[in-house]
């Protein structure tokens, strides 16, 4: 085992309207039973204080942070014009989230906090002043210098991992998106981070196919032929572990679990299905191809609940471990 | 409780070249464990032979299975020119196979077998023999004079029941494919399929979306808008209990699998990654639109294993129980 990381996590908190604050919060009230690590919360007080009674310390660093873990959720004070109301989204709430998740990046990419993990976002409020990313995933690329198109989104739960190739799209758009030069990237971006950020030496990845039956040698469809099965040929000849084009509903089950490390997947809700299915409290939302270590939970805003006590930490809970152990076993690769 | 049917069900045996006579021996013998009721094999009793050491009993109908059953498996014997090898398909077991199927369906529309249960066939073999229906269901359908387009295909398991809107179609086909009358036609056989099979009385039918995130207000897609809703909106105006459009990848967590007693979902694998990522033994093929109960695992005939004991039986004995259900389920309902 490495040493624990030496301060607190950097935990923005999202849009202050939203139940980042919340499930934050309630993180540190159940700090023990979710065995989490010191984290340091990134934003405005007010807007923890709005929703919950516990104590709440002011620190300037995640070193600081780390020492008041004990008795207080420790926070990066932002100073914003006022708190906004749980539920009711603003223009200067939007401006914290940025500064929140900014700050956080910023202490992460400097080695002042072992890994960042994301609060969630509301994009129309971003959208409306002048975020310029397509998500806080795009965000964090750009700050650490990498090509939003080398950065990979993997949802990681206890028994799957997946990928999608591509992500918000129309499904009607999705083969004509297809290539095997980016099924090849993101399938090397999955196993090197399967590498680095899990510690898995020789990684096993298992590609999808993208029509029923994997096509059926063609008949029902031929992007198996002519696209997927170049890729994984490809990535064969660099001495990778890949094995597909495997039929999507038949990848899913225990014992094909058993057989690979991340299953690479052609779409958004073939990733996403079995995913949510097996592992809805638990899966991590994982960026891969970064040089930080960065996870969120994989949920929205939910203003509709913001402020009611309703909201579950139990999938920032999952976000903030799984940083954690992503950032120590990073700290032993590359040591 | 309704009485236990009359007679044995009807299961045909498949291709006896393939794990067909395998599993429903092996049923037999875990009979008990399995909890299954009485149950006549259709075919030739020398493909079970050649897999099987355990007693055979020659029987006429399914009411003297009923009897044997306690101490031999009853066969209904079709005479074959000669018996296959296991893992050797051959055009004299393809003709084995539609002559099973043949009498395991007339015994069951007369009344005399309460169920019928289908054993699995190589559909290549029998289109090679002028076999003129795309598989099994639709061959079932015209000889119980349904038209195939009324007929559902469900995949039910003890959580979760699914049914696709389409089939086996490339993916890029998909959408072209959804009118609101096929997913209204689909909808309501599937709600009176609840009823019917399921003895659920006010059936709530949950339908997903095509799109990631249910095309998030036509962004990402505009088939929810104009396709699914309508849909939606005409079966909700027949009375009847229907929700959606749902975002496919939050549908399957078993909090929201609480709120439905089925899924019907746009394409193959969205209706099938779920269900066999939680219910990959047991998940059953469920026919509905039939004037009869008709089964079937959700699997193949695995040639590549036929023969070698290591055919897992416990697809076929869930298909045998769940038949027996819904046809007891069916004499309360319609008595």
């Amino acid at each position: 085992m490495a040493a624990a990381p030496p301060s607190a996590l950097a935990v923005s908190l999202g849009d202050p309207a939203g139940i980042g604050p919340e499930v934050i919060a309630k993180c540190w009230d159940n700090r023990n039973e979710f065995a989490l690590p010191p984290f340091v919360a990134i934003g405005d007080p007010r807007s923890i204080a709005a929703v919950w009674d516990g104590p709440i310390e002011a620190v300037d660093d995640p070193g600081q942070a780390d020492s008041a873990f004990d008795y207080a959720l420790p926070v990066i004070q932002i100073s914003a014009p006022q708190a906004d109301m749980p539920g009711h989204p603003s223009v200067a709430g939007a401006h914290l989230a940025i500064d929140s998740l900014e700050i956080a990046v910023g202490l992460t990419r400097s080695g002042s906090a072992p890994a960042v993990v994301t609060g969630p976002v509301a994009k129309e409020q971003l959208y409306a002043i002048g975020f310029q990313h397509p998500g806080q995933t795009e965000f964090v690329a750009e700050r650490c210098g990498v090509a939003p198109a080398n950065v990979v989104m993997m949802l990681a739960g206890p028994t799957l991992r997946t990928v999608p190739v591509t992500t918000h799209l129309p499904l009607v758009r999705v083969p004509e998106a297809l290539t095997s030069a980016l099924i090849e990237s993101r399938g090397r971006a999955t196993l090197r981070g399967l590498q680095r950020n899990f510690g898995i030496p020789d990684p096993r990845l298992a590609i999808s196919g993208l029509n029923p039956h994997s096509g059926e040698g063609g008949q029902l469809g031929r992007e198996e032929i002519e696209i997927i099965e170049p890729a994984i040929a490809a990535l064969a000849a660099e001495g990778w572990r890949v094995s597909g084009p495997h039929p999507a509903d038949t990848m899913f089950h225990a014992r094909a679990r058993a057989n690979y490390d991340a299953a690479l997947c052609m779409y958004h809700d073939q990733a996403l299905i079995p995913i949510k299915a097996l592992h809805f409290e638990d899966a991590v939302n994982v960026t891969l191809g970064l040089p930080i270590v960065r996870t969120a939970p994989d949920h929205g805003t939910a203003f509709d609940i913001a402020g009611q006590d309703r909201a579950d930490p139990r999938p920032m809970a999952s976000a903030i471990r799984m940083a954690a152990e992503n950032a120590m076993m990073r700290a032993e690769v590359t040591v």
